[in-house]
């Protein structure tokens, strides 16, 4: 795969998702490239004109006359390298797409899924093939963000997930494969781990919810933004490492764990904490959010440049994109 | 307290958190003021003056000259308008050292506890006057993080806990009133919650290590860094707010907390996870990473700037630091 050859992905679904990841391929399109996009909503040109430029930041260079609005699934499908659904989350609509398209798209076209729930296994099971769908699940939004995740399921070809997540590499993205289907993926689990803590401390009365945001933007965002949890305790640990830092404070870790409030959804905190929520940030400016988090990552990128430009003389044993 | 006139704080301890908060001190000092430093330790001079040059940056301009090593602790603490305590995490050792701290500080000093587990009300059981205690948490190391969490007992004054907000905000930093003593406080139960589901995640076979850390740095890590928890969640809900993101995706947020694995120390999940670590981090580079740290804090100073520039034709309702 080539980004240098006429190179053609296919988007179906224009939700938010579909949108976001319109703008990114927009924006890293070869000159000989194009995007196709098809929707089942009637109104779909002027839906896309309205839209999407709300997506164009200060450093996405886009053509939107290089988008082409396909009229059926097997026009959009037909001729693609990588057939991207953003659908609705919706495990029939989803069986039902991927064994249409199977009909009609090329024999190695890529098949990608962004649902952040509903297994690659359980989507192809209308399928003949079922080695070239996985599900590449980003973080919001993905004209921004650089994670995906790639979760293949057992019958997904090895070769399939290797091209995948050279497309990615190519383009400055942090592909990383999920082992096994798991329920919320990884990057959802580990955010709401956190997630249902802040929701049990705000409830009992700790914290507020503004101050509880300020903590985390103020300790470990960026923290984290430099070195992902394991290496950070690794580094508190001294020369011990991580085994160091349990030796350390492992019973504080424990006391803690022992102690967190492990709330559900629909147990009455909910009242509370969406008005906090709202009273505090209204409607929150995303477009604002999101070009400070570029300049955050526009300064991490070019960290891991001058890392990778040094790599003969570097001791570290992964020299990979953030650590 | 004015910053201006002369000033003195007196650290006592110099483990790696006393030596953290020695360099903020005396980057932040005022000329007519000066720092004092108390520990039992019989090389104190050497030890100071060998350790301490490694936790200064290229944004700290210090004067070590201005350094005051302390023969006793009454000495170090007669005449301070701060004494600051970052000693041993040992409940017997705290209580008695606040009882002789209260012998020899003038009445109104500010009397501030690093601990990261024990409570003011239990370190203040030997103290005739409780009210001038409470505990000023940092995140590590507090000479670049901008967190500090204050936790005062129910016997701390209001007017101790204002006095030291007001110490922390004159220098740029955020310091957050904790509203209960609770086991861990707030900032390491949340990255302790995150950390127990990473722990659950490696063991599990779903992912190692080094990805584990680069799906953090590359999603939440940045993100949180901008907009914490609530915030971004409340924005992912659109107009609906957090009310709006539980009625789009509770179910999937309900399911990942069903699922979730509950590791507890000691459980065999060790030698894999730590053996991992330290194979792919080996001895992390706490310099290069502190380096980066301020790279994306000064980002986010700036456009903190920015935004109480503008304050008047800003709709937000709470106009705080990193929000």
């Amino acid at each position: 795969m080539d980004s240098n050859t006429h190179f053609k992905v296919a988007l179906i679904g224009t939700g938010t998702i579909g949108l976001s990841f319109a703008a990114f391929h927009l924006s890293h399109l070869s000159p000989a490239s194009h995007l196709t996009i098809y929707d089942t909503r009637p109104d779909i040109e002027q839906y896309i004109n309205a839209t999407l430029p709300k997506f164009y930041g200060e450093h996405l260079s886009l053509s939107p006359s290089r988008i082409h609005i396909a009229k059926t699934l097997q026009e959009a499908v037909t001729d693609a390298h990588i057939i991207q659904e953003s659908g609705p989350e919706n495990l029939t609509v989803k069986r039902a797409l991927w064994a249409e398209v199977e009909r009609h798209a090329p024999k190695n076209a890529l098949l990608w899924s962004s649902t952040s729930g509903i297994p690659a296994s359980q989507q192809a099971q209308d399928m003949q093939d079922k080695t070239r769908l996985l599900v590449v699940h980003p973080y919001n939004p993905p004209h921004i963000m650089p994670l995906l995740e790639l979760v293949p399921s057992p019958a997904t070809h090895q070769d399939v997930v290797k091209r995948t997540q050279e497309f990615w590499h190519q383009r400055g993205r942090v592909p990383i494969l999920i082992q096994k289907e798991i329920t919320g993926f990884v990057a959802n689990r580990l955010a709401f781990a956190l997630l249902r803590e802040s929701i049990h401390l705000v409830h009992s009365g700790v914290v507020s919810v503004s101050d509880l945001d300020k903590i985390v933007e103020s300790s470990m965002g960026p923290r984290w933004a430099v070195a992902g949890p394991f290496k950070s305790y690794h580094a508190g640990g001294g020369p011990g490492g991580l085994e160091g830092f349990f030796t350390n404070i492992g019973q504080t870790v424990q006391g803690c764990w022992d102690d967190a409030g492990h709330v559900n959804v629909g147990e009455g905190w909910e009242e509370k904490v969406f008005k906090d929520a709202r009273e505090v940030y209204g409607m929150v400016d995303t477009a604002e959010r999101d070009r400070i988090t570029r300049r955050l990552l526009d300064v991490l990128e070019e960290e891991r440049g001058k890392k990778e430009v040094g790599l003969g003389t570097q001791h570290t044993l992964e020299p990979t994109p953030g650590t």
